[in-house]
């Protein structure tokens, strides 16, 4: 039944997250992902150096998506809405893939401190990167950095519903409206 | 010239937070700790439980404070001064140990990705425990987690200037003020 085949790549992604959950990211080695994956070490290796690029590949390209839509949105835009230009541009690029495994390493990370950890620090440099963005278009710091905190918050939000809605829904509407509802909350608190 | 004399406790506590500094987390072990400190292994032990206890515990008490301060605030208090007296608190009972503590681990945490992920991790179960006292409150879930989370980067902002500052100065106008920041940069946003 599945309407999306993933190639070594992802079933890689796949099996490590499924052992990070399963017996710790520590305990789990290149050869067991590989296996697990049905794939040669040397394959694991083609795709990534290391296990921990893994968790830092999807990250990296999760910020860039984000601060590019910062970046490019229009020149009057308010921090808040650039900050919705970039969930926009980044809930755009996720697909069956990402819902896949977001699910599955939304399971791991329920049951294991470690990657709590590795999780809260991705969401601080998702922060950092688009305060920078945010400044970068001539918004002071303290309301950069504030407009950046939302953002993620957002995100984290819409991505938690999203994984539970339908198959076919996207992304975007979920991290958008979690957007506009901490924007009601902003103006509620002043 | 030391105007506080640390007991055992408080010398674990810097051992072990200069040793991981200096080595990583993981590599630490208890017994370096108890050298480091000048003490045997069995005195770290009557102190706590583990080497992950000795920044557990300061976490804990922390987050205690915090949430002691916005449950006992004034029944008219708003979501930010309810969060505003749970930072007095908490800074309040900050003294020389933790500025001392603090200095050490803030170093220690620039260079150190591990710490950097458990000091994130950290700050969302800071945010968490703040969210759930306000929600205790009446505060609408949405705006209580607003208002913890801007309470946490409050601290946090504080916390990092009170380092630099001179050494008699108490933490409680540092918060205070990037609270009022924050808050400011929350009405420029909406």
């Amino acid at each position: 039944m599945a309407r999306w085949e993933p190639g070594a790549r992802e079933r890689l992604v796949l099996a490590a997250v499924d052992l990070f959950a399963e017996q710790g990211y520590d305990a789990t080695t290149v050869a067991q992902i590989a296996e697990r994956a049905g794939v040669t070490k040397s394959t694991f290796f083609r795709h990534f150096p290391d296990k921990r690029e893994i968790l830092v590949a999807g990250q990296q390209a999760l910020c860039r998506l984000l601060t590019d839509g910062i970046t490019e949105a229009p020149e009057g835009a308010t921090p808040l809405d650039a900050v919705a230009a970039g969930l926009e541009r980044a809930c755009g690029a996720m697909g069956p893939m990402n819902r896949e495994i977001g699910a599955r390493l939304q399971a791991a990370i329920a049951t294991n401190v470690e990657l709590q950890e590795r999780d809260a620090l991705k969401s601080v440099g998702l922060a950092a990167a688009m305060t920078e963005s945010l400044c970068a278009r001539g918004v002071p710091e303290s309301i950069a950095h504030l407009a950046a905190e939302l953002g993620v918050l957002a995100f984290k939000q819409g991505y938690a519903q999203w994984l539970g809605s339908a198959p076919d829904a996207p992304l975007t509407p979920y991290a958008l409206t979690a957007l506009d509802d901490l924007r009601t909350a902003t103006r509620a608190l002043t």
